[in-house]
């Protein structure tokens, strides 16, 4: 792992799903792609032949691809652009735009309605609940007006949703009108996971907009953006204004190509799963207690202060919160980068 | 140039400096380190290393530089940071801000205060003048008070500041305590140029602000943001918020590495002005009439209706704009990856 | 009370305290400067007298004091003008500005950090907890940054600061370096209460800027903007940025002018505090149960859907929510211009 | 005019049209309703009447009418209502919302499109090439794209549209698909102007929004926004977003009703008209020149430094600019609460 090709000692990290560039496959198609010249802004063949295989994937044939270069950026500009400036979003407590965005939403004037979460996941009557009492409030016009809910799935913790809870929110968004959009950040993880049983036709079919992430998942950078019934007008200008144009688009759609070529994302989603199934079977043949359910790349662990203090020099891992006992919720992230050798060292030490 | 390798003919293009990939020695270190892990958000080695390297070039060693993802996301965030909120920004009538950012700057709230330009360039007097007019307003708290100059270098039309003109607009900028930012996106192909005086401990030494273009300059992708004197808070957050904080930090941090290793970026501004002087010299040979005076990698000629219509199918290069009489301004870029077979091709075809 | 003077039966109103013109007084005051001309933007000398009177009656000899046409207008350019883009409001989360001011503290791109409430209020611990939570975050350059708390006195129920929670609360912000902000709307009603024991001086000395509200107490609109050790730069450049500069400054002026001469402030707050007591004196003696301690100009009781039905044709309230039990909250307002006599019909028909 | 009723010596002022309160049928009609109550936020009795009356008087049943309480305020919220978040607005270099308003329409994220003016106006192929160009453009996506037209009637320059002027530049923004939107500040000066052949309903026909200015015609305070074909969703939240929304909608409405019966907003243009005249006779009868036509209330003349220094102790005018000779350009304003008396003394002084 180490560029230099000098032996080394094994430190296993888990500490994020973005710590390294590329999947191999990846870089061998931008790297074999790097000197042909592509116009700019996604107009490029590389992009259209991504764009097209990406509807394919989520049998959607009107759907708008747009490829930008980070996540948070995607989140701010399909919500701004999908709501009317007025208008606020409904999401989890815990979504990562209502904690770990640094207000990028709000900075584009809109207001995060929060709701109270149970394993990171919003529930189709949570979204109910806030629409009826905005609807029932005689002051609704002075109170922010719901315009779209934001999920993500997997969720901040690592959770999925069902079909049937998917479906759900889907159905109350568009009984009330308003707009629901996926952050996919780590969609490969999702898609890769026995436990899920949502597709990226049932994506695109539920949901107004949602993104495909790449940087976690594979690509040494960017998002697909997808509007899978399109209609969106003057996005190129939007993200413009947004400074969210990438110009060399071909860099990210040659990316995208690759991922959607032979299954690629998939096959990312599934070897990670596996491997995160072998971190399970670590920790239960350890008696390392899981602090919640954890069906895809990101588990959750319950280790007292000794076990962090003995393990922190290491192995790499995140100190996630710290539980009432005076335990801490550990995190430990996989991904399709994550070494055999590296959950051998992590079991030989706990 | 082509990817899958088949022979074909030569079609030489002249579009923009931004259509292919990276500089051979910038992919191959990307390739190198593709599979180290790497610290997020600019806090890993490579990117530390690429500071360090700004920072002696720039013989700056308080410099903070911050790697973004693109040329208007960093002037919008750079110049949003470092006015006030009801502050504006003056520019030239032709600068990248205020034509072709499509009101990135004003979606951060601020006024782009343009005044008429030659040449593409900026003087001191107008700015002085903007100021003393502003000054002298009786009803100066209703109007914009403008809080920082930007300009480019080369500008828009590819000219170049001398020393002597940058330090005037540097000094005046001083005198009314307003701020000095410059748009390096092209900035090799200034400091390559015979042209040019200025060097990069000048402009950090003149200016309160700056990046350093890799896109357009031998990076796969990147800027990188220059404050010569330190002092700026939360810039992560504020980058956060703006959706332009890179997650996988250390994929510019190895581009700007390399490209500040062994001299890369002034080499490859060096051989681009080389390329640059033999198409002016194909030019002054064939008799085309140059639009400006070209000193960088981009040449404006005149062309008449026919010439343009018998050169398009086999060259590409940009429409600018008409002439009063009819003709075409045409514009011509080089860069990097130009290959002399191009020059070539372009000699017998006119 | 009627324009047309014809005789009617009289329908007492609890509807809100901003139903009515200006109190005698300072409408006596607006007409007998009407033709005199004044300096516009607040330069005349009714402003400057009325300035005067408040900089004396908060104790604060170097306040800056600026008067605005609303409250949530006053609310978010003072939020904005206090913190950094940035950064965030920490406020209960029934604050005025997180329920019904429309998201405009998010328009000027902020994030309400909203935390639990009792009886409308914020205490100190709640704050300190959301800093000492910010900073124990490794991600908190990820996490909007707090910038200021707001509190209103009285707050949206109606309740009050005492002066140790109040002095607890600023000790707190001062300790975390951040600013204290309060809304004054109902100011009035909060300085006549009995059980108030929090002075214009003591808000000035504790906070770092608030406003007193003219509109509900007494102006015919109006609010007047004080921070109390002055400093701020160029606020009439931001007051007109945000389309909150007044032209006619004069007209407010003169109405803060006549409410902080010969104490009618107070004597408008001492009044209705009188008026407040008469009417719980009626709800105690009809066995009228109160929701919350009420001890300004806005009293909470429990009705039954019967009880609401009957009254509702004959008097002006407000339903403000539904309890568990099936009963109403139900709001009733008294200010300056409730009559005795609707206090009387009031207790006649419960 | 002096509020203490002492006699004082005659100082004339022609220094702005909003330094007097309010016309004294306007304050007639406040302090008869004063005491009255009023549902809020324009949901009263005297705001429906005035909403009425100005939908009579724009011969435009269906128009939706909203009272604000400011013109910068006013101007912003509409311009940003009628456009999207990525569009800009063209005005005059001159236009008030270019130089005057502080940066309140980039405020809200949008790029003011500035062309050169002539006597203040902005001329129907002026637009037209603006549109032409950005069209042609091969890079639109990146231009701000143009949503709106702004003028003013009378201009900063006090000169008036004609009927053709108006509809040839109505006819321009419905080719190209954008809206026209027109700053009526002190329409009831155009409306009373001789010069003027343009009437509300024609105004109501041709723009897609523009307000009657109240603050300096006649109210106390306020303006009148006017879509005249309706269709604007959810503006009472648009306006509480931006601290628009006037709690006290009644104040402003009265003002209006009071405004728009028996043709007093006319009457006051007609008055102001005839002062007007007077004025321009006396300066023709002393030989001073005019520096622009004046068909309205302000009138911009010429004089020396000795005439200005002269004159600038006993009566109040504007110092506008100064011209290449040396001379200044000085501005006048009349209105309706301009007493005979000081034209006279004027023409005394001259």
């Amino acid at each position: 792992m180490n560029g230099s090709g000098k032996a080394q000692e094994l430190r296993p990290s888990f500490v994020s799903d973005y710590m390294e560039g590329a999947h191999p496959e990846v870089m061998r198609r931008l790297l074999e792609t790097n000197l042909e010249r592509g116009a700019a802004y996604g107009a490029d063949t590389y992009s259209e032949s991504a764009r097209a295989k990406i509807r394919l994937a989520c049998n959607a044939p009107d759907a708008q691809v747009f490829f930008l270069s980070g996540g948070t950026q995607t989140n701010a500009v399909v919500i701004d652009t999908l709501i009317a400036p007025y208008q606020g979003v409904i999401a989890a407590a815990s979504a990562h735009i209502n904690t770990h965005e640094a207000g990028a939403v709000e900075y584009c004037g809109h207001k995060v309605i929060s709701v109270p979460q149970k394993d990171g996941k919003l529930r189709a009557d949570q979204i109910r609940d806030v629409m009826e009492e905005w609807l029932a409030d005689d002051s609704r016009e002075h109170v922010v007006m719901p315009g779209i809910v934001y999920i993500s799935h997997p969720t901040e913790l690592g959770t999925l949703y069902s079909l049937d809870e998917l479906t759900a929110i889907s159905d109350v968004c568009r009984r009330y009108g308003i707009k629901l959009y996926l952050d996919g950040a780590r969609l490969a993880y999702a898609l890769g996971s026995s436990a899920n049983d949502v597709t990226l036709p049932d994506i695109a079919e539920l949901c107004d907009a949602f993104y495909i992430g790449g940087a976690k998942c594979g690509a040494l950078f960017g998002e697909a953006a997808v509007f899978p019934r399109g209609g969106i007008k003057n996005f190129i200008t939007i993200l413009k204004q947004h400074g969210a144009l990438f110009a060399k688009g071909k860099v990210i759609g040659t990316q995208f190509d690759a991922l959607f070529t032979d299954g690629l994302y998939w096959e990312i989603g599934r070897k990670t799963a596996q491997t995160a199934e072998r971190l399970l079977n670590v920790f239960a043949s350890r008696g390392v207690e899981l602090a919640a359910p954890s069906p895809t790349n990101q588990i959750f662990v319950l280790l007292s202060q000794e076990q962090v203090d003995a393990l922190a020099p290491q192995v790499g891992f995140s100190r996630w919160a710290r539980t009432d006992d005076g335990r801490w919720i550990v995190r430990f992230v996989v991904n399709w980068a994550t070494a055999p050798e590296e959950i051998d060292k992590l079991a030989e030490l706990l």
